[in-house]
């Protein structure tokens, strides 16, 4: 039983998530479809790159994620499959892929996709989720072989991933990557960034004391590893987004707090 | 063919509903999963049961509904497993069940989830809707065995579900407890409870002179049964909400039209 | 591996959508259920109609298409089936099915939805969306025979599409009929509608001078052959409709640049 996720920033109010679901349900009508988001900001590669990086790993090897957030289609820019242990990635090659290249490290294989044989015909200038990555995905689904699709490719473009720096006060310096639905902080810094000892981390002027282990203990704002192994910054019940005024790109400092000659903290 | 719904505060523009259903199929491949609804207001637990109450009969016996509203995660809340002759309800023992524990009287079935070994490994403290509900869910739609969940529990935490009271001047005095999307306002006066005769109803300062049988019959605000047997408030072709400037908990009064002696309405 | 669609009004934050699919599996429980939309605008028939046209011959010959936009459900509108050469679509006989019944042509086939022992029961009044197009859907997806739901009917009620007209200065005059997630501003002008030669397209005042070819070629206000295969109105990584301050139902107007006799351009 084969999967093909989407990402994209198309909306839901539309037609073109279902027109690639047509599209590949005529090829394949026994694959399973899951959608990951199709709220991604228009155009906003970044944050799709990192959507589809906290959920690849969760869906069985094999999986097909397409990716379409292409402000490039149409022009120049190649389409591309991606292969690792994981799964088979479809996107443009704009960086949508950037941390799932990162991950895979060496173990990846790439190709071109610049077959016209498994595509839409004809191939509009304007939706190439629908007319090449949806048949695409769908006749690998069907066991296609890759190498058919196009030429392996050597490497993809990726952008920079944002990581933590180490300040000169020794303090971990991060940055917020991320806002989720309920307001909460998501940051650059992995768990295994954190120094050992009680730590206190700044945001936004304001200072929180030591990580928290569950959303209720913590009082007020409260630093927290999240689900997808990242340190963010909550609120009980609420927003910490809306009342921090935290914006994506926002610092996020990380200091060890010093147990005092008394035995008090700092 | 097992089924599985989804029913969670998680919202569409995150990771979160997608890495349940990678984990769900990464277990069965085989299960069909159902979104009920994503965007059940942060944190609120009356509205989840609800939207549960309203949906969970119109699918085939034995599905396996999970519902993550729970701002009680990582703390020592139980998540629990509950069972009835409709289907296999999965959520946090907070109160998210309440509609269905009361509607299954003494014919349920109720297990505490404790045994990791259905579990995702590690567990993370914020994120059980991915790490033990959905796991759980597609073992149980395997045909794991309910018993080695963990223990059985004589009875669930819930809530006082809203009932319509009897006033002094003997009319029905409910409450909206629900504004769906087309600003139609869902009372907790079922069928059931009307007084028999010709009804008038009062909310929000305005008087409705009978019950319609469709959307388009009335003029102005109407008083219907809408499609869960509950009476509901609505104008035609606009928001009824908006109209008339209502909110959930506002009260709705119904009464009992009197013939006067001429053979006229009151 | 029979596939049923859902487009509708009903918005993702009740539990109507899902009532619908709990219906549809209760009775077929293999079928393949693919959202369309859900977000028209309540009671937008127009928009629904477009929606479906611009969806439906991308799913698989025989998909069966339910559209539940019905402000006069529970009166005496009829429910239809229409069967064509590329499928089957089951909707109020509001219009709904303006554009299909147009592509069809002479090739439709259509049938009252008349015979109760197809539905739920009771039968709500205000929600036939899952009282009779679910239930109906889902014994068509299993064989049931097209006739025995009811009558064939002669004629479906349409609306009059809207088409390009041609203008005093024999210009072609256009309006725009959908505006999408991106901003892009859809009109009624076809590929096959446009005049030979380099074009000039006026919109809200502004001249854009030339088709493009993609999204990114273009600069500041672009017209392009968008992916239905009809004039739109674009912006580069941006929002037309806001730049603009375009509405549905604004003109746009196409014309044929001269030559002038030293060889530029008008």
């Amino acid at each position: 039983m084969a999967i093909i996720t989407l990402t994209t920033d198309f909306g839901t109010d539309d037609s073109y998530v279902a027109e690639m679901k047509g599209v590949i349900l005529s090829i394949n009508p026994e694959v399973t479809i899951v959608d990951i988001c199709h709220t991604i900001n228009p155009q906003n590669i970044a944050q799709a790159a990192y959507i589809l990086s906290t959920t690849n790993h969760r869906f069985p090897r094999g999986t097909i994620h397409i990716v379409v957030v292409d402000p490039g289609v149409g022009t120049e820019r190649q389409a591309v499959l991606l292969i690792n242990e994981h799964g088979y990635f479809l996107g443009p090659d704009n960086g949508v892929l950037s941390y799932v290249v990162e991950e895979a490290g060496e173990g990846i294989e790439a190709f071109a996709i610049t077959n016209p044989s498994f595509w839409l015909s004809p191939l509009s200038d304007t939706f190439h989720g629908r007319d090449i990555f949806a048949p695409v995905a769908a006749h690998l689904s069907l066991g296609a072989p890759p190498h058919e699709l196009g030429d392996l490719i050597p490497s993809l473009t990726t952008f920079v991933l944002p990581r933590p720096q180490i300040g000169e006060d020794r303090m971990l310096i991060g940055k917020v990557i991320h806002i989720d639905h309920f307001g909460n902080l998501i940051t650059d810094i992995r768990r295994s960034d954190l120094p050992k000892g009680r730590l206190f981390i700044e945001v936004c002027g304001h200072i929180i004391d030591n990580l928290s282990t569950s959303y209720e203990e913590g009082e007020e704002f409260m630093a927290i590893i999240g689900s997808s192994e990242q340190l963010e910054v909550s609120v009980q019940k609420g927003s910490a987004a809306r009342y921090l005024g935290a914006r994506i790109g926002d610092e996020v400092k990380v200091g060890v707090t010093r147990t005092s000659p008394k035995g008090g903290f700092r």
